[in-house]
């Protein structure tokens, strides 16, 4: 392992700010040890050398007044940080910071449910606190709400706000539903975006915009400040929820179905983030790969075909929920099956009718039951790691049929199994595919970074574009967003000039690099 | 009339400015003639003089181009500018610019639908379209989506939005329903934010969030850029609309109705953006004042029970839809009187039960159909204007009675009617309150500002922030926001400063002044 020093420090200058730093938290709340310390802070699943993103050290504050001590010693002593939540993430580069050698804030500790409102609906959270922690509260009080949680619950809820992660509820669009940020500024500054800054204000968790500009965007996928509260709303408890899977046995069904689903998406018919799920990938939560073919190359289809009839699911299988009374419920299933069944391969299951896992995992994030059953898939093969790319598409038929032909077949050509997931919103898809290497294999990971490259290349062409990325593509993506001479990356580069002047937050995140490193290769 | 120049500049140096915009535009499209031109652009409801707010000359671009030409002749000369879309606005200043002599910059000329998106359902327009053509073009195209549309119909799309307006439909929130901006910064700059930075982007009308930092929610009620287009979602036409209309006949049921109401909003039982309208407020739709009564001072409670028992309307009266099928539309109606006939003094209308023209008007906006029925309050006395305090509340039963009975009681105490309405979110409410008052007359335009000033007082006190505000009291309100010695004060100036150093753009908007200005009175 090697320690990379934050780029223009020397050994000494490091000390000295570790030193000072040890000050603000306490000497056990900073971690510099590179052999038993820092790895847990490396991205889990590294596409580059394990310790490519890796940081200097790690210092851990309890509270905001700690958060600002820290960030006046990165301005004293020009030390990059780089803040995390909890520092889930998987996929997009986990805990680990963009800059090598940065010094990770670790807000783990600041994990307080500050206040939960049990009438109008919402919560108040630190970085530290997770969904399921969250969802435990809830329950464990009978408060009448939920949270919407994400695929894996032991995330941060605030930093998946951050990220722009989604769920699979009504509530799902994280930062839709967000209401009312506290954020550390890079020079120390704390401020509170829209009605919680005005002091004893009633509205601060109630209403999203305040008076005057609107700052909350500004501080997600960002380098801009380090967020230290952020209000949640809160789903009310619906009368029921039924979870439901329709399974298409024929690939080429999923255009009928998406022009089917969109619109029933969009007139609330379908209220909740549903998902269609690719064979594959439903398969790797079942049993590992040698389960299923141990040859070499891509799962062949006629290995899929087999794999369709022991799981009985379909080449894609959707997965929705349906909330309301009993009556309601019926209600809508009949709609929804009059709908599909203009899809020769659809067949329909409720979640009792079909004894798949994934279904019965899909079921319990659907009615907001955090778990981390999604984690299954990283036992697909021996070190399994997954880089994901993720770009938006119009929630239509053509557009899903071009991004799973054109994944599928790049897929191959690199050797790699298509395994996606189409997050369906109301008028645009998240289209995520996950492609799975060895993070001990050098060859798999050169191939697997070679991929990406020409996913996002041939995407960009067609004007898909990537909602999140991991570390290793985040300056690629920033420069798919060209329009006007990349006058968007313009933008955001005078934003941090102006609230970063000495460059100290989270360098190069989402491609954001400080005047001090702009133009070099970290 | 004076003619105000802008501050620091000298005659002969704006008169160059002046030649160099009509360089740009053309001479016909640059306004100075203070006479005949400039008054069109003043606030139509003065609180000070008429020509306070008055602006010295008015640019009037026709493209984005243009408008880029525009702020480059701005940059050299100093001159400050004020855009706006179309320029309504009533309450919160009109047309008028914060700082007097600044040079407004008319867009209306812009006004193409540039797209609509018949399946995904979206528009994309320019500042000069307003809802009225907006809604005409759908209608004439049979195209089945719906632009929500605020009380009146005949402002800008755009500019609403920018101010974070709100209608009545489902999609009530203007601000939640836009998707995608194009932006002129004030350096002549020009962004696209979100998925739209992407040349050829096939979502930058159907995912909001881009990637990086979220931009558009800076750009309204800013003064950071012009923006010059947007995208708008549409809403789909739902299988019908019944309005209806729930009047409360004493004015002591607002606690509990309110308490009734919000989890129905909630859980969206009511998933309409409903209003909560005074009895003089709806008075004042049918006939004006003298009708009712011609005493001095606030018309007395003895008349508005005969006002109440003249029009069969309540002391507060509810204004919702219901949207679906005939059949989900009648269990709506029994959920909600159901729901609702715990209140003893309501009584229940669907629209044509009742011969209320107020219904009949808002029957029309809550489906969709704008209108400028709204303005008909405006014959209330002679020379009628209002002035708006906007307060936002969280939606219970205690603060709509504080908001109320405080309000009453100032505006008493200042020898006004009380005219509010509430406009009920999921879990907060506008409570906006209209203060009427004679523009032609000095001692009652005195009288009301002191009024509004004290409304903000009191208000401020109990954590009441207001959401928007007219150019006379923008100072008072930002400052109303002061967490942390006035903290996001303080990063929008840093804002300001780093996007707009040479101060040019809308000074003063929302609080937000330039550096060269900072400090001044105006």
């Amino acid at each position: 392992m090697t320690r990379h020093l934050p780029p223009g420090l020397t050994e000494e200058s490091f000390a000295e700010a570790i030193q000072a730093f040890r000050r603000v938290v306490g000497d056990k709340w900073v971690l510099t040890d590179e052999e038993t310390q820092l790895p847990s802070y490396y991205d889990p699943f590294a596409i580059f050398e394990a310790d490519h993103f890796a940081p200097s050290a790690v210092v851990k504050p309890s509270s905001v007044d700690e958060v600002r001590g820290v960030v006046a010693v990165a301005n004293e002593y020009k030390v990059p940080l780089h803040p995390i939540s909890i520092g889930k993430n998987l996929g997009f580069g986990g805990p680990a910071p963009r800059l090598p050698g940065a010094v990770v804030v670790d807000l783990k500790r600041m994990n307080r449910i500050i206040e939960v409102d049990d009438r109008l609906g919402y919560a108040v959270v630190e970085p530290g606190v997770s969904f399921i922690e969250l969802d435990n509260y809830l329950r464990e009080r009978n408060i009448p709400f939920w949270v919407d949680v994400p695929d894996l619950g032991w995330g941060s809820v605030l930093g998946n706000t951050l990220e722009r992660g989604i769920g699979y509820t009504p509530y799902g669009d994280h930062y839709a539903v967000h209401c009312g940020m506290e954020v550390v500024l890079p020079d120390g500054d704390l401020v509170r975006t829209g009605m919680g800054a005005m002091p004893g204000s009633n509205t601060a968790y109630l209403y999203q915009y305040g008076f005057g500009p609107l700052y909350d965007g500004l501080f997600t996928q960002s380098n801009f400040g380090i967020v230290t509260k952020l209000g949640v709303w809160l789903l009310p408890k619906p009368a029921g929820c039924q979870a439901y899977m329709i399974t298409l046995s024929k690939e080429e069904d999923l255009g009928q179905f998406i022009d089917i689903l969109q619109p029933l998406r969009l007139n609330n018919t379908i209220s909740n983030v549903s998902s269609l799920r690719s064979l594959l990938l439903d398969a790797a939560a079942v049993a590992p790969r040698s389960h299923y073919y141990t040859g070499d190359g891509p799962i062949p289809d006629s290995v899929a075909e087999k794999i369709k009839d022991e799981l009985k699911i379909g080449y894609w299988n959707f997965y929705g929920a349906m909330y309301g009374t009993e009556a309601s419920i019926r209600e809508q299933w009949d709609l929804i099956r009059d709908a599909f069944s203009a899809v020769p391969s659809a067949k329909f299951y409720l979640a009792h009718e079909h004894d798949s896992p994934v279904l019965a995992t899909r079921a319990k994030i659907m009615a907001a039951q955090p778990n981390l059953e999604t984690a299954e898939i990283l036992k697909w093969t021996d070190n399994c790691g997954h880089i994901d790319f993720a770009p938006m598409a119009p929630a239509t038929g053509e557009h899903a049929l071009w991004q799973y032909q054109t994944t599928r077949d790049l897929c191959r050509e690199y050797g790699k199994d298509y395994m996606g997931n189409i997050i369906v919103g109301r008028r645009e898809m998240h289209t995520i595919h996950l492609v799975m290497f060895d993070f001990t294999n050098p060859t798999d990971k050169e191939r697997t970074y070679a991929l990406i490259k020409r996913l996002i290349a041939e995407s960009t062409k067609r004007g898909y574009g990537a909602y999140r990325g991991h570390p290793s593509i985040m300056d690629d993506l920033a420069a798919t967003y060209s329009f006007n001479d990349n006058a968007l990356l313009r933008l955001s580069q005078r934003i941090k000039d102006a609230l970063d002047p000495n460059g100290i937050l989270a360098p190069g995140k989402q491609g954001i690099w400080p005047a001090r490193l702009r133009g070099q290769q970290f």
